[in-house]
């Protein structure tokens, strides 16, 4: 098969939800998908027969990391990412832009590229959009990102602006590079997704995405949020952006977010997610539950028999209780961290589960209704 | 079923090894056992569905830690050890007393018991014979070991003298709380073993074995060696004291060892072992194969795309390379403790599963020497 194909299966009548399949190399995605984030080619704490298992389908790798350490190169020789983490499914990989933002020291946005101290060793690096597709090619990424620009909360308006116009510049150079890529029969069978820009203006965020549709892309990406505006800020953002946004393609939303932000970006178009919490909140003792999240440091747990949530048909919940599962985290053991992120990644996969066959059988409107009634009713509480 | 028995099933001609069946309230154990260490109700880095997988029959736990976190009472309450930590097969539950010498902070041992202070916050206790029997029973473990003193080596010959009168006047104790709390139909199910020490002199074992006879155990255990003495020294004092052991009761020696130690010891006629070398060297990069031990941070698997052992067939080796669990090391991952604690784990059941197997078929003494001579050349090598 050549290329990422995106195929719309239903839109919701009463919300702008939808689900759909994304055909990938390696193997079907059903959408509205959660990605969870394996950083160092690993879902932090679980096995990748867990991650089947879970039925997760695609998960996300880090580009900036898997450049430091082992290097594009090792996991070439290595058969390629999928093959050095024994992972048959689909994968997609970021730019590693956000990642040189957030984590490495001393970094300089130029025209040309990102020049950056790599986080571990100090080492220097300069990351072009040239270089960043030629990586996750490599790697044999299914979905590459482009490199862009993605500015903190809150940023001026003329910080927006040349942050969009770095953006739509490089995602040109990324296309570029990436057909270069494929008429030498390089990454032929993955798909290349544009990153919308433009902080929390409007007309620029529009513009970005104009920019972005004029090159062409695979899929477009919501960058550039949850990066420290009000949740209500970025909501309105995603449901201005999502409208927007090209019908037959994917619609993808970096870095969100809760259980609840899910529901309501779905509900406002969105099809594809990645976020770390729930893998890094579990490994911190915080576990998700249909009525909220639950803190399993709380003394109240101690002598707890039921599962982490009683209307959960994970193993976990099956098998281990509250009480225990405290033991394991005050008693600093592995096993602690294994199961709250089994239930955590199990809590999301199957959340977007139930979202998808409410928007398939016309009730995701009252599927979301319902859900966030319960799940807020427990944040609320906690 | 009344209690624990243990069943010979085979005796090997050439070597005093044996094959038997240990039945318990949780299952049969088919020995010579490993039994790997689940110190804080864990065997850490593993799940308990692993360890179902790995076909691990029986786990230890230890007093010490559980009478100090979570505590006996609070385990009692939520229906045992088993069901807290969600394991229905057997469990071993050493007598806290080695933990208290190797980890608690101004210790005083007196004839009543021990004085100890937490390693966890200093709170003070003391663990008299009856006290490590309460607890164990309330824990609810199908093998309970009696408290004994264990000296470090070298120990004077007095001192020794002395660890042994005290060690059986504990045991004599211990089994009268026992009986006691079987009288009340307290720990009917369960199983005591006494603990042989007297370092290094060969009449002060005999004695300490002759008078834990006299009192009476369901099995007889090897204490106080892999201590700091020399190899050999262990070897040719557990083939002292294993030939003046009992034949109808099962043999423990305890803390023991590497994978050549439990194939030297079981030649000279032990059962059961337990030993924290797998889950311990696991998660500090060490793996155990047959050709001997390979240490995955080393630089030479950076690419090697092999399994961790050429000729393990468990989910780990049919899986993924030494280039991935490298990479997973290096990069501080969970998954790395937990592949590799996955491997070691089965490289000692399966040692185990195979020695069984020479036994019951007669050909031991041949597969001892191939084991170790493969097992060592490659000792030699790395």
């Amino acid at each position: 098969m050549e290329g990422v194909t995106f195929q719309l299966i239903a839109e919701d009548q009463a919300t702008r939800a939808r689900a759909g399949l994304l055909h990938t190399a390696h193997g079907v995605v059903e959408t509205p998908v959660f990605m969870p984030v394996g950083t160092q080619a690993t879902v932090k704490a679980l096995t990748q027969e867990m991650l089947e298992e879970l039925d997760a389908r695609i998960i996300l790798a880090n580009t900036y990391h898997l450049f430091l350490r082992p290097g594009e190169q090792a996991i070439r020789e290595l058969g390629g990412l999928h093959r050095f983490m024994a992972w048959e499914r689909a994968i997609l990989t970021d730019s590693g832009g956000y990642q040189i933002l957030s984590l490495a020291p001393l970094r300089t946005v130029r025209e040309e590229g990102v020049h950056f101290q790599s986080h571990l060793d100090g080492s220097r690096h300069v990351l072009t959009p040239e270089r960043a597709i030629e990586i996750q090619v490599a790697l044999g990424s299914d979905i590459l990102m482009v490199l862009d620009e993605c500015l903190e909360n809150p940023a001026e308006r003329v910080e927006a602006e040349r942050a969009v116009h770095l953006t739509t510049a490089w995602a040109r150079r990324s296309k570029a590079r990436f057909e270069q890529l494929r008429e030498r029969g390089h990454g032929t069978s993955a798909a290349l997704f544009g990153i919308i820009q433009g902080s929390l203006y409007p007309d620029l965020r529009r513009r970005s995405l104009e920019e972005l549709q004029e090159i062409g892309f695979d899929g477009y990406a919501i960058g550039g949020l949850s990066v420290g505006e009000e949740k209500a800020a970025m909501l309105d953002m995603v449901e201005y952006v999502a409208g927007l946004m090209p019908r037959d393609y994917p619609r993808y939303l970096m870095g969100v977010g809760t259980p609840a932000d899910l529901v309501r970006s779905v509900q406002r178009g969105v099809d594809m997610f990645d976020c770390v919490l729930p893998t890094r909140n579990a490994r911190n003792g915080q576990v998700f539950t249909s009525r909220g999240p639950l803190n399993i440091k709380n003394a109240a747990y101690a002598r707890d028999p039921r599962p982490l949530d009683e209307d959960c048909a994970c193993r976990v919940c099956r098998r281990y209780s509250r009480a225990y599962i405290r033991h394991l985290y005050a008693s600093g053991e592995i096993l602690s961290a294994i199961l709250c992120t089994y239930h955590n990644v199990h809590f999301y996969l199957d959340t977007m589960r139930k979202i998808r066959q409410a928007i398939v059988l016309g009730n995701f409107a009252e599927f979301a209704q319902a859900f966030l009634r319960r799940y807020e009713e427990g944040c609320s509480a906690s």
